[in-house]
């Protein structure tokens, strides 16, 4: 018992994820009167060579429509935990490879959806969507104050997440 | 009076704009199983050396940051109208560099806000938002049917609303 009180305390510490992406985002756009690094690009270098949704309208009915569950990933360009995250992520073919078969978009401010946001609104923080439209709150990383929230070392359980993910809801009913 | 009704006769039959945006993204997502072209930016095409937005709560969070008026297309990349009008777009000097001074959103699904169709879905479709958060209603292109159309044409009238776009409605009031 005292040995797994440590862990969880270890796992606590470890998740040292970014601020509030709405607080982020503020400091961001004060910097953002210089001209972008172009083209701007919808991978945002989480995988040129998959196809990225714009927006969260648009992934919802894609994902809908072709069944294919949706990945949602919440990161912001300054928040150096979300950058390790995402070359990590990049570099994975195991992750890029499986990332064809589900919907993908990748976004630096939050939506007004709430249940975007399970356990607060804090980078980087990946939430999987079944085609049915509801969100797998049950799909977590190994942080328990930030469910959604995913280290570079976590790129294996990320992986056999986005398995569990592509196993979608209604089959299994 | 004749001649006047002639006119609106002719305006009306011009502003073929094409259907709404949700049934030709429907055929367009059926399409999208093969690979895009590579890479793809959030211009669009509109402009590949301006800032774009990604989605819509980010630019609506910009223009009230920034003070700036957001200019919202709408578009569909299988819809001829959007696709000469963003030709013509890209190509003015005078409104790509008056376009410098907007929060730029460029969009292929609609969002959930009936703010944006005043008078329906179609594309192409322009709207200006105030910083205030005021959807510029008021600021209409040539066609009684479709007040928010632009054909390529009318690009000296989209550069003329762009200059009353950025006579905020704050500073008028």
């Amino acid at each position: 018992a005292m040995e797994k009180s440590y862990m969880s305390m270890f796992l606590l510490l470890v998740a040292i994820s970014c601020a509030l992406a709405k607080d982020e985002a503020k400091k961001e756009t004060k910097e953002t009167t210089a001209k972008p690094k172009l083209p701007q690009t919808l991978s945002r270098g989480w995988g040129d060579q998959l196809i990225w949704t714009q927006t969260y309208e648009e992934a919802l009915f894609r994902s809908k429509n072709s069944n294919k569950p949706l990945m949602i990933i919440h990161h912001l360009d300054d928040c150096p935990h979300s950058q390790a995250l995402k070359k990590a992520f990049a570099e994975s073919k195991d992750v890029q490879k499986l990332a064809e078969k589900f919907i993908l978009l990748n976004l630096v401010y939050e939506t007004t959806d709430k249940n975007l946001a399970p356990d607060g609104q804090y980078v980087p923080r990946i939430l999987f969507i079944d085609p049915s439209l509801t969100v797998r709150a049950d799909i977590t990383g190994r942080y328990s104050n930030r469910l959604y929230a995913y280290e570079p070392t976590d790129i294996s359980l990320l992986h056999s997440n986005m398995q569990k993910a592509l196993k979608l809801l209604k089959t299994e009913l």
